[in-house]
């Protein structure tokens, strides 16, 4: 039902394609147990489909030497002061981002690698907070492919600093998941009219088989 | 529609209440003619009441002796090199933000005075590539009042940011809007459960009337 | 033997005073052992002043309740890929400043409490790549006091940022200290020139023991 | 006399060399007439090499096709509030960098062709409150050749930023100057050993005339 937005802001000039760059990276945002076990308090109950198309994804980068990053997240008690704890971290949240618990870390069918850096991402963006700026400059990045959860947060939010840096963000339809199938359908719409372009993963997959890597 | 949203978030602890903090700012996103006439590329159709809702607020602001920022964008042609100018600023909408030209002033019925900064952001929020921050820290803010457009892309990029820096992101209700009546309503939802308080006017009125100006 | 820059700057308008403002923190930038001992890589061999120095600052900041930060650095070899591994960390001062190790704590003497935050810094500024801007937000701070080391490098780096910021950078004259003396005086004189004020240990002590903590 | 800074240093591991990258662009720091000027406040006396230096620097990259920046300083009167105004903003050089007056335009001399972009900078490094690192990454760049001034301020400033960022810093030693001559020295030498290749003209112009243009 949000397509009615879609179609409106497309009269208007939103929603462009910005297309696929020449230097890609793969990016998985969340992908750890506090948001993909359903009984966490921040877990999702659909997120199945999201990992083992991100295992596919990460196959595909790395059989042709790409980059590839993770984001996750972990708070001590003293960096949720202020507004941040009171507006995301309840008690029982703060306790499901705890630095140094299980929750935090990366799902193992993942299967990082010692080279792939974690970016541990104090907001929802990968970016604010952290120096992943600095990794992808200094890989020659110009092409950030984006999986993991949460489409309404972390993967708008990771979109739209994406977009801000003037690199090419491209959002895989299925590799994205949300707690909300309204909230990922409305957002996927936002992020595709304004950020970056939602890609399906099967042209994602092909586009990095051909694609050089970069430096 | 988007309340089942909300409802299922509040249950995994999202949406808690920042509320006010000590010394509060206003800032009025984009209210020049590019985005308040309608027969604008970028305009919308029914931004009447949040314009004069935000001189309402205004009012308020400056009866009382607090801080008060503008934003509007401008953009010249080297600007638009890369992804940015694929995905927002077909030909008509790179013209209708451009670089000194009317169509990107502040609405004289704002009533700007010289005191009152104007932020020229390259992006959809207002601390993106500017030093929006530093003039809060100059001024010892802690609470951002946000008024203006458009709630799916401006106001929520701004409302995250200023989470992300720990302020008090406070959005008006009656002050805020979109092109989109449903992209206003998913979005503010979203911006209500994960980024700042969305607050009526009249309440933020009282406020600002019952608190002493910053520093 | 940098006075005649001093000298000459001032004729032209820089090293104007920030002086204290209202709310103030301590920053404590880097006193871990690969900073401390002689005999590490990064090492120095006249930090036992600045280190005590800190010590008697943190006792007048705790003492009237301000907040305290402390900062470190921690590399994983994956953070090492381009430009920075080559320019500031040969294999030996890669090693000198692994995450995990006991290199980058803090010394003990600090007597960091828990509820001090400890900023992980990628860079030499507190402030790039890491969430300390958000933590001043949190806590109202407008002041920042500056201790720990190297001049030339991190307090230089910090300062700047905090003056960027538009906070009152406070640098303690006997609580900072570099490799080399005269990288040290001649980098307090350009940060006192251009970003913050040197200050004396016993001025500042007077100051946080006459101004309420901040929110 | 800095030289015992650098031998000390570069025992401890720093001053390693970054080298050139693939990519390169070129960023002209502040040369307009306000620092140009000898007799401006801001101005200094010997910076007329540094001028013809940066001309010969530009010309190498134009012929080249690499991409050139540009950038100033420009502030409004209710940009000063806070401690920024306090410490190098006197009266005298507030006006100095009056937004909208020829003091701050580029030097007619640099040549500056439509789609170089001007940068307009809040504080000493480019990256501050600015979008330069979006063109940077819409260009593909990797390498930042600087030139211009100041030395101990700008060009520092830039410099480690573009390190903090993983860029390739190389500062073209000829093409950038200060008001004082020991400042320049004892600046240079800490960005060598800290930030950037510090690096003669001839050098850096036949790496722009043998380097293929980005993307």
């Amino acid at each position: 039902m949000y397509e009615e937005v879609s179609e409106f802001y497309r009269t208007r000039g939103f929603g462009g394609r910005v297309g696929f760059g020449k230097r890609p990276a793969v990016v998985v945002i969340d992908l750890a147990r506090t948001w993909l076990d359903e009984s966490s308090p921040l877990g999702s109950k659909n997120l199945g489909p999201v990992l083992s198309n991100t295992v596919r994804l990460l196959e595909a980068a790395r059989t042709n030497g790409h980059s590839v990053f993770f984001t996750t997240m972990a708070y001590h008690e003293s960096d949720l002061a202020g507004p941040l704890g009171k507006k995301l971290l309840h008690a029982s949240a703060g306790k499901s981002l705890a630095a140094g618990t299980s929750l935090v870390e990366l799902d193992g069918r993942l299967g990082r690698r010692e080279n792939e850096p974690i970016i541990v991402k104090p907001r929802a963006s990968a970016f604010w907070g952290t120096a992943f700026d600095a990794h992808l400059f200094a890989r020659g990045i110009d092409t950030l492919i984006i999986a993991g959860c949460s489409t309404s947060g972390c993967i708008r939010g990771t979109a739209e600093s994406a977009h801000n840096l003037n690199l090419h963000p491209i959002i895989v339809r299925e590799a994205v998941g949300d707690r909300s199938p309204l909230a990922h359908e409305c957002n996927l719409a936002d992020i595709d009219l304004r950020y970056g372009d939602v890609v399906g993963l099967k042209e994602v997959i092909a586009y990095l088989g051909k694609t050089s890597p970069a430096d």
